[in-house]
């Protein structure tokens, strides 16, 4: 099992878990706490191949991301008073499974011959997209788009990768510079309470 | 015409009027009733078939399934308080689109040889996504999500319909069975109130 | 360059801006913005081609859309306040958005064979889906589903397209005719106040 392929496990766990966090919360019923949680946690990679056209979807190719992804949001509604403890721990884990999104969402689309913006749109939309499906199947603006260094540090990621790919630079090494400057922005960004500016609306 | 593609007719036609009727009691324009109807009608069996790789999908190969939809939908605009009498017949009906549902969205995805939780997946999506998408745009957390053995239902039928698909079992003695299940899996729900454990969240 | 590719990005211009304003009075970041300003402008095109499987989607094909979405959300983004004494010629060039997404739309699905209900669904979802997407992500309910004849213009366009390409019509004057028609439409509704009716629901 190669390094990426960990990490993209512990990124799919990461964000099932956020997932399935945010059904308990808006007290969803078992089923539901487990939809919420794959989708959060696989539903970016299969956007992300819906729009290469490549079917089926990565998470239906190896079902192992399914199985981690129902098992984690089992947990999390059996055991969710425990994972509070965890807080700080799954921020961490969620930090690493985005670079890791973006590493491969942008490497995949760069595979499929895509433009820039559409390489990094890619990159971005894998690490994100699940995301924002989970707040809007919770009937909330997505937290993305609202707030917090988030998607801004897989673009930047995301943006590296691209620019990088067209070096001599290794495959891998291109890779592991973007996803450590997405882990690390992220972390950055947690640590110090960082945000984009915002439009001034006069009220 | 087949004994499952007529059940499946009546599932679209319950569908639609429960999407129509969702859009009427938000106060949609006569366009958005259609939208609506439609959507809810067909929105389950599209999103299975753009996952497979299948297009266009089923409802643009054969557009019976959106004159029935969009035709439903005109009725209970013009009539709509004429369908009030008619709620408990709405509820067996939808029971049989439900069950329906399932069946085709299973077996379609064990011909696509998807995996076990892939195919159970794709049961469940196909008769349950056009409801999602119905509370989406009605501005709801989707009802599935919060309550009810709706999708529950879908989940038992497509469990069966998986593992007896692997046994000697006729393929549609299969069929029969899993959609039996759900259908009564899902009216039992309905007479005795049935609903699926929630976590406790404190507060 | 043609007349319609022309037109074409002049109504994903305008869309963008629409999107993007949506994001500044939500009060998104600069990368939310961004975001809902592309969606508008491209996720009706995006989907269309998603249903009729032509991978990858336009604006992927053809990054000047992707780029002229940017630049304008950005624009709009830094330059917000400005805007608003734009707000009638952003309402014109909208309606030729509208009617130059429709015509492309209709035409696309014929080219793939759709039938008549497909194609004049590609149409008005090619101009209606980047909208309602917006309205979604800013937690309302799609504002075409409610008011306005907006989607109404584009069915007419549509559908007389669709009809128009059975004839021995110059494809060149077909499209004109059906553009023409969702543009003045549109131009009209909005200087009269038309709306479509809605069902009367009892209190």
């Amino acid at each position: 099992m190669s390094f990426l392929y960990a990490l993209d496990l512990i990124g799919t766990a990461a964000f099932a878990a956020s997932g399935a966090l945010a059904g308990v919360r808006r007290n969803m019923d078992l089923l539901g706490v487990l939809v919420l949680g794959t989708v959060t946690a696989t539903g970016g990679g299969t956007l992300r191949d819906i729009l290469l056209g490549d079917f089926p979807p990565f998470c239906f190719k190896n079902e192992t991301y399914l199985y981690i992804s129902l098992g984690i949001s089992l947990l999390v509604f059996f055991q969710h008073h425990r994972f509070d403890a965890f807080k700080n721990p799954l921020l961490y884990f969620d930090a690493v499974g985005l670079g890791t999104f973006v590493v491969i969402g942008t490497g995949k689309a760069l595979d499929f011959n895509m433009g820039f913006i559409g390489a990094v749109t890619m990159g971005i939309m894998t690490a994100t997209a699940g995301g924002v499906t989970r707040d809007v199947l919770s009937n909330r603006i997505p937290l993305i788009l609202r707030k917090e260094v988030y998607a801004s540090a897989c673009l930047a990621g995301a943006v590296l990768m691209t620019v990088l790919h067209k070096t001599a630079l290794h495959p891998s090494l291109t890779a592991s510079l973007a996803a450590l400057t997405v882990i690390l922005l992220r972390l950055l960004a947690i640590r110090h309470n960082w945000s984009l500016p915002k439009a001034k609306v006069p009220n």
